[in-house]
């Protein structure tokens, strides 16, 4: 992540344009209310989704995929066994995958998953505060999460009001989005899946994570115009991602 | 349930603008197909939803929440497993759960696993005709509806063209509503979600019911009125919901 | 398969009409990314769907449905004992059931689970070309899908640009549909399902998947035209479905 700021908006801008172009491969290992809102926003990006968890096959699905995300939401032993298989395989592939480690808060066994998991090293992270915290048994501010990111040897990508992306060397500071991303159920899981997405067409991972946030951020400003509550805001938000375009993102890019 | 029938709407008001102040943590083991509208209905309420069904963190789930439904729609050895383990910790916690006991009539171990948890004593049962005839032998009438929910001490959630809310010594009549409604998958999975979410901030359950079922209905009559089929409905009412206010609330009830 | 290709659209017209009449349920055993959207679907033609897949109940429901679906999607130990049960059944009941052999070109297990229940003797197989190449081990050209329908005693749906509906003897093409279709997920899954509601109606198999799938086709050609992506697309399609008439199924057909 060593470009200059100005220039980060239009990088971000070529990345989802590669996505769109090359098409990758997103193996999703995710919970179930995810799944069919994560399949659509990765479609609407240009990603190509797949979903199984059956513990056969998730072996053919990762060596076929250009990216994993392991979603910790509604987890259960199939789950972890596909996990734990799929992670080994993009580490032996050297392939990037994504760690959302949803409502770890809530949960502690959950909690003592999404660390073991941290150690079979994730490209990124992304995560809100209350997640954070959890898993770092640290707070969530630009420093704590800058040495975080150090020395797991991680990107976090830390989704809020505004959101951090930090690789341990330097923060990235996006300030897009709309208050209704919060009332869509999946939103930070499909934000999770995009992230790895943009990963499997950009080896920098900061800016990979940073491009995907920008983009549904900026995606989200432009549903919030139009919808009238979080129904179609969700709707909304799928059309904007798919009619988003290179003047658009650099012209609303609030990054610090 | 004693509060004066034309003074009914206004109470239902309070009780869903509480949800929105209180964002009550609302935990569902639910059915797939449903996870992801009653997750969206539940956040459109100002409900926080969680839908994990995984047995070594259902516990610390059911802990942390403030209200649990079971829903019964495609059931199998997981939920059942979780099911068992939440609804004693509610019990327990003297905390509100809910059960939909989804298409019992199509399946006899389904209606005995149904018959089972009611003596686990759940705090209301929001079913239909069909399902209610199944549960209790008897035919769907109001006499028969008050009789059962007397004879088990549950609330009784009817819905239907008319919804009838029974605690047996008193039954209201709602009669709001839209047709459509019954043309999206899982909006009565919702309902009993949105019921435990007015549960988990009104101790009377007859009247936390009732204002469940009655905003679900004047929201389903706003998207009624702007949707031009089933797809458009279902994205029209959780948007209704997300705007509904107390004056229209009031002006459009129809209770008796 | 015997109508003249002129007679084919009020066919498929008078078919759509019958779902819509006599309300068929099928049982769906499908993946959790599609169960959603397929409920939605079916409800808006009219048909009523079921989802279940525990072991326990899933006799009791393939018992009381008109037809069933078999999706490969998201394939694991539970579903695949559903479907052995489900699809024994049918067979047993001379009931319609649709295999649905989705993205069996990314795992060999999957691919031949699907050999093995094209065995089991399903009326129809709905599927993509890439599919077909993995089930067939032929390309996907009109002759090698009437080849491998006629050899394998089974009407194949084959769906892309220009659908094709083989039984053996001779084949359809229909060129109605829009390019959003590919970038909602479940879109084909969901097919499959109104596929199977079809068959519930309607003895002839070519003909019921025909109508299916022009059914489909129109729908989206008039969602393409209101949506402004996949999110309202996804949207469009459903209430298309469900206001869908005659004189524009007819007039919009375009069957050779």
């Amino acid at each position: 992540m060593h470009a200059p700021l100005n220039e980060f908006p239009s990088i971000a801008a070529a990345i989802l344009a590669q996505v769109r172009e090359r098409r990758p491969r997103v193996h999703c290992i995710t919970n179930a209310v995810a799944q069919n809102f994560t399949a659509n926003l990765l479609l609407a990006c240009g990603a190509i989704p797949s979903m199984t968890i059956a513990r056969e096959e998730i072996e053919s699905f990762a060596a076929r995929a250009d990216a994993l995300l392991v979603n910790l939401g509604t987890f259960d032993p199939e789950r972890k066994a596909a996990a734990d298989i799929a992670t080994r395989q993009m580490q032996a592939q050297e392939k990037p995958w994504v760690l959302d480690p949803v409502l770890i808060e809530r949960s502690p066994p959950r909690a003592e998953y999404a660390r073991a998991l941290v150690k079979q090293k994730p490209s990124a992270i992304r995560l809100n505060t209350a997640e954070f915290g959890t898993l770092s048994a640290a707070p969530a501010d630009p420093d704590s999460v800058a040495r975080y990111a150090n020395a797991q040897g991680v990107v976090i990508a830390l989704t809020g009001a505004t959101d951090l992306v930090a690789d341990g060397r330097r923060t990235l500071h996006i300030s897009n989005g709309h208050g209704l991303m919060g009332l869509v159920t999946a939103m930070g899981c499909a934000a999770s899946a995009l992230l790895a997405a943009c990963l499997a067409v950009e080896k920098d991972t900061s800016l990979a994570a940073a491009a995907a946030l920008l983009g549904l951020g900026v995606a989200g400003e432009l549903a919030g115009e139009r919808a009238r509550g979080p129904g179609s805001f969700a709707v909304e938000i799928l059309d904007a991602l798919y009619n988003l375009d290179r003047a658009t993102l650099i012209a609303r890019a609030k990054v610090a």
